[in-house]
Parts: structure tokens; C-alpha cells; sequence
């Protein structure tokens, strides 16, 4: 197979928008299409992440709608849903059409208007994205997973929960602070430990600002061959592994401290690279919720199982620290458009890595992770790039 | 790219089920499994044509789930939307997959319950795959897009339009004298000219008999590395070519006597497959309606713009005839599950080229198309098969 490479990225600011998921993954497409010094019309093939489409604007087939927007609507396009991980889905396949020599330049990315839909029905849409013949009908959600995360990490880890909660709250913190310099973020503004202590009680023991938010907006990527990469840009981001792999129902996962969909995924993707843990310098990862990011940090290797909340508080995963994790400000800060996370992460990994990351930057970064997660642990989708 | 090889086909019976979309799918997927002499634990990966899980059972991240109902949970799986032509572009894509040398063994296909969501609640969900900004509001649905190409091909050739309702009667009469010998399909009862003309108007010109139904069901193929296939069955069915290609809004369309986006699909496929119209045996093409066969059997090539309806007359799409289409019965008596047609599309293929099509046999086929058509004309996926 062919080397692959990214050649240019673009995205909305993710926050509310009255645009639609068209117009917003066109506005992405566009920038991503002029940092690639390409002509829409050179494009081959689009590959869309969006999950909700049907129920945010009564639209499905929205990728070939998208192609339209941008003025290629005779190439062939394709809608990916794999929950929250859509996108990153939609990019490793992308990647895969390139490698095997079938189109030379393709648009990925993602769209999503979760925001706009309003909090109760956003709730109940995304609760689709859970089994829905054994865990709808229970009534729980994905806050509620993700605190019995918590209290099991608590527990297996002989961890105070108290403890646990100061130590989650400042994965908080410095997405946030992380959030801060990114200009396309959803939330731009420091929170302190105090912030998250005193927020809402959402699912015990996850408060108000241990979650995500909802947001709109679309992200994408142009992908090449290394050949012609070469040509449209001095800095091409190579993609170096993929990996990709989904888990049964939750009640058939054992021991949901630690994610083995994500496990495999990520073999896969350190495999294809030739890669171990060790050799990430930056990690853009699915911090649905705080607890998240600490399993996540975890499962990709970064740090021994039990020690990713201890990691958290040496500052580990802070920009300056031994692995930045988030330095966009990950979902937290920089925000969750459900569809559109993966090609957000991808964004930031190029930006990186090309040292275009301003105040946010990792200083010599050279290797770069994403890592994204989708409906009750249910569908990983893990990318590994290098300059 | 390496060749690739269909090495065994499954589908359920189509028509109304009180099974979930997992369910079917499961049901479909072990008939190919078992078909292919393979294990479940030998397949790397599932690609999963479905439309709208979300609105049927309130379930995406299908994919995942219905691995895990086939006891493969920890594999890579994707679903894809691409309306009607979903299960389509989920093989075409799991294709790349094998061909590029990812993968020796996937599994792929479609599940969908369009029948029991019931026909107002379907009617309304359906119209999602046409343009939500420009198109939706104006009320039109897909009878009405197809009751205009009806009239506009009239008008265009010249044929006087009670000349066209009688040939496109005889589509649905041939489609449903095939069925008839179709295990599977919705509907086994043969119809008269009489039966289309005494049936309900839905949208002029079109009658109840003119109109493919809403089916529930799933169908699944195995697809193998050619090196594979041949250890596996000795009848391994080819992929000779895959082509697929999106339209802009009805809107931006000129002349939808003519699908562009089939004519440029199928170029894809016949160029991938070195062959041209007049090779092609056998075609399984979307008769969505009466009119979309004929107009199918010119932008495929098989017959000149304008000809395709006298073709029809002539006998020419018949079992027997000059180039027989939709011997399964087609859309029109096979069933339409959505997601799941293309895959059901491809088991007709696979039977007709294995010489086991028992009285529906086309004797002697050993190339055989397919043609699948997704929203309102906006995209098209083809496979060309082999022996």
C-alpha cells in the first residue's frame, strides 16, 4: 500500500450555529481545501462522519448534499456512523481508498448540530448510540456509564473518591486552560477546581464540568498520496497507522475501567506504524468526560492501569508535560460535535505537528494520536501521525 | 490490488418482521457464513448498509451490535448511509478493504425494517433522503419525483403516455413473474397489465402496481481475497469492477430522463471491470418504480435513450431474453428493504452465476451487474461480477 498523507485541514468554531450540517461542513471543507493549494474540483471522493443528520434537520444521504455544497457533486460520497467516532471513522476509511491506489486526493471529515437540538432532545437522540434492545430500556445514559466508570476505578484502585474527584477535576482544568488558546473552540475560558466542585451534580460522583458539551460544528481533512503531497505542500502530515474496533452491548463488557475495543484498536494502530506508546508525543483523545480521558490515557499505553489520575496530578499530560493529552482542549474545552470530534482531533494533530499550534503548541512534537470513542464504549477509532 | 471474490451470499426472507435489524442481519449474516465454510471468528471486519435504524428502533451504531449478535464483537465495523444504495456502498467498500490487502475475510451487506415502521411514519421518514433545504419543503416525495422522469420520457421520446403506462406495466409484470420463484421475496403472485391499470393512482402516472413496496429484511455476502476464495468454495464469484458516484439536488439536475451520476458510476465500473454493456448477462437494477427500470436500462447502456421501454415490450428484459433484469423480481416483488437491497441485489448475482437460481435461472450467465440508486437520483453504486 501507498504512503498517505494529510495535506490540509480546516473547521468551523464549534459552539452554536444556525448553519446547517452542510453549510458547516463546507465552510470546513473549503479552509481545508485551501490549505491543501488543491481545486475543489481535484477532489475524488468524500467520506462524511455525521450521526444524527435524520433527527437534527430530517436529512440523511447528507454526503452527497456536502459534495454539492462544495461544487463537486459528481464524485462519489459516503456517509459513516459509528457513534461518536464517526469522523475518525470517515477518515480511516478515506485513508484506505488512498493506500490501495484506487483516488490520489479525498475530502473526510464530519458535521453535526448537537447543540442546536436542545439539551432533552439531544439526551434522548443520543441514547440510540446504546444498545437498544438491553440498555435504553434501563434508562441509563452515557453520564451514568461513565460515573460507574468512576466508582469502579475508585474501587479497583483503592483510590479515596474524593481523591478521584480532584484528580478528574483537573483533567478539567487544563483542557480548559488548553481551550483558552484555541481560537476555534467551543469554550474559552479557565476554570479552577473550585468551577467543577461547584457545578451541577450530573451522575454522582461526575459534576457539571466533568462533562463534554454539546456543540455544533464540522471539521475536515484533505488526504493525499505521499506523491502528490509532496507537491501541494512542504509539510505533509503522514498517516502512519489506523486501527479500528467495536464491543458488544455494555452488559457483556467486563470491567469498563479499562475499554478493550480500544485496546485492540490502538494494537493495530501501533502495529501499522511500528510504533509503542513511548514513541507519542501528543495525544488528542475522547475526553467525553474527565473519568474518560483517565482510562483513555490508560488503554492507549501512555501510563500503567491505575496510575492515568495519578499522571493527571504530576501535570503528565499537560503541554510542557511528559505526554500532552488535549492540548486543543480536547471535547471538553474545544468541544463535542458528535460527527465531527475525529476530524477535529486530526486537525489539531496537523496543526502540531507543523508547529502552526501558537500558544498551544508542543514544542517538538513529531508524533501525534488520535483517539476516539463512540456510543457505550462500542466503536474505537485510533490514528497515528508523524511528520 | 489484489482480486477479490464473493464466497457466500445470505438473505432472510423479505416482507414484514417482528425481528430487530440485528436480528435479521444475524439471521442473513450465518446463512453466508455457513455458505462461505468459514467460521464467525474468521472474519476481520463489518461493513454495514443501514438508513434509518434511528428512527425504526431508535438504534444507530448498528454495526457493533449486530457483530456482537453474530458473536464477533471485537472486530472493526462501520455502518453506511447512502439512502437506498447503502447496502451497496457498504460492499463496494468492504471491497477496497480486501483488494488493498487489509483484509482476507469481511463480512458485509444490509438490514433494514422499513415495512414495520408503517407507511405514513415511512413515507415521512423517507423523504430525509431527499434535499431537507430545497426539496423537502416543497412536499414532493419519491413517487412524485418518479411520476415526473415518467412524464418527461414520454414527452421527450415522443410516446404517446398511455403507450408508456401499458410498457411499464409489463415491468412490473415480468418483475412479478420472477419473484415468483424467488424463496425470498415479498411478493409471489403473478399480476396482468389489468392488475397494474385497476390498482390505485399515487401519483400520476404512476399506480400502486408502478411502485416497489417497503420491505423489512437483511442480506449479507462474504467477500474473500481471491487466494482465499478459492480454498473456501469452488465456485468463487468475482468482483470485476465497482463503481459509485452522487448528484446534486433534484434542483441542479438536468433531464432526469437520464441519471448522470449512474452514467458516471457505471463508466467506473465497467473501465475497473474491462468490459462494456453488451457483456453484461445479467442485471439486478433498482426498480424503485416501473419508470426507473427503463430509465436503469439506458444509462447502463444496455439499450439507446428512448429504447428502453419498447426493450421491455420486445421481451428483452425477460428471463430467456436478449438481456434478462431483476430475475430475483427486483425492487417491485423481491421487496425493498433499503439498506438491505443492494446486498440482496448481490445474492441474486452470486446465486445466477453459481447456476443456482433453480426456475429463475438465466442459463449461462457469467457476468452479471448490479445497480443500486439511493434518494432522489443523488447516488448510485454498480458492481460488475464474474465467474
Amino acid at each position: 500500500m501507498r504512503e498517505v498523507a494529510v495535506v490540509g485541514v480546516g473547521m468551523t468554531k464549534f459552539g452554536l450555529s444556525e448553519k446547517s450540517n452542510v453549510e458547516l461542513f463546507s465552510e470546513a471543507a473549503m479552509e481545508a481545501i485551501q490549505e491543501s493549494n488543491i481545486q475543489p474540483g481535484d477532489i475524488q471522493a468524500l467520506f462524511l462522519g455525521n450521526v444524527f443528520g435524520g433527527f437534527e434537520e430530517g436529512q440523511v444521504t447528507l454526503s452527497a448534499f456536502a459534495a454539492a455544497d462544495i461544487g463537486i457533486p459528481y464524485i462519489p460520497t459516503t456517509r459513516f456512523e459509528g457513534a461518536c467516532a464517526s469522523g475518525s471513522v470517515a477518515i480511516r476509511d478515506a485513508f484506505i481508498w488512498v493506500a490501495s491506489g484506487m483516488y490520489d486526493i479525498v475530502l473526510a471529515g464530519g458535521t453535526e448540530k448537537a447543540l442546536a437540538m436542545g439539551t432533552p432532545y439531544a439526551t434522548r437522540t443520543f441514547a440510540m448510540g446504546a444498545d437498544s434492545r438491553y440498555e435504553a430500556p434501563t434508562g441509563i445514559t452515557f453520564p451514568g456509564v461513565f460515573a460507574m466508570m468512576a466508582h469502579l476505578y475508585a474501587k479497583k484502585y483503592d483510590i479515596p473518591l474524593r481523591k478521584l474527584k480532584e484528580q478528574m477535576a483537573l483533567v478539567a482544568v487544563k483542557n480548559h486552560r488548553n481551550g483558552l488558546h484555541h481560537p476555534k473552540a467551543h469554550f474559552r475560558k479557565e476554570i479552577t477546581i473550585d468551577t467543577v466542585f461547584n457545578s451541577a451534580m450530573i451522575a454522582d460522583p461526575l459534576q457539571l464540568f466533568d462533562c463534554c458539551p454539546f456543540s455544533d460544528g464540522a471539521a475536515a481533512v484533505v488526504l493525499a498520496s505521499a506523491e502528490k503531497a509532496k507537491k501541494l505542500t512542504s509539510k505533509p502530515v503522514y498517516v502512519a497507522g489506523v486501527g479500528q474496533c467495536s464491543a458488544p452491548p455494555l452488559a457483556n463488557q467486563k470491567d469498563i475501567t479499562r475499554i478493550r475495543a480500544r485496546e485492540y484498536s490502538a494494537k493495530q494502530a501501533y502495529a501499522m506504524a511500528g510504533l509503542k506508546p513511548e514513541d507519542i508525543d501528543i495525544c488528542e483523545l475522547h475526553d467525553c468526560f474527565t473519568i474518560a480521558e483517565i482510562a483513555a490515557s490508560e488503554s492507549l499505553g501512555f501510563f500503567d492501569f491505575g496510575e492515568g489520575s495519578r499522571a493527571v496530578e504530576r501535570g503528565d499530560t499537560q503541554i510542557g508535560g511528559k505526554k500532552p493529552i488535549n492540548p486543543s482542549g480536547g471535547l471538553k474545552a474545544r468541544g463535542h460535535p458528535i460527527g465531527a470530534t475525529g476530524a477535529a482531533q486530526v486537525y489539531e494533530i496537523a496543526k502540531q505537528l507543523r508547529g502552526e499550534a501558537a500558544e498551544r503548541q508542543v514544542h517538538g512534537a513529531r508524533i501525534g494520536m488520535t483517539d476516539t470513542l463512540g456510543a457505550d464504549l462500542a466503536v474505537v477509532c485510533n490514528m497515528i501521525f508523524r511528520i
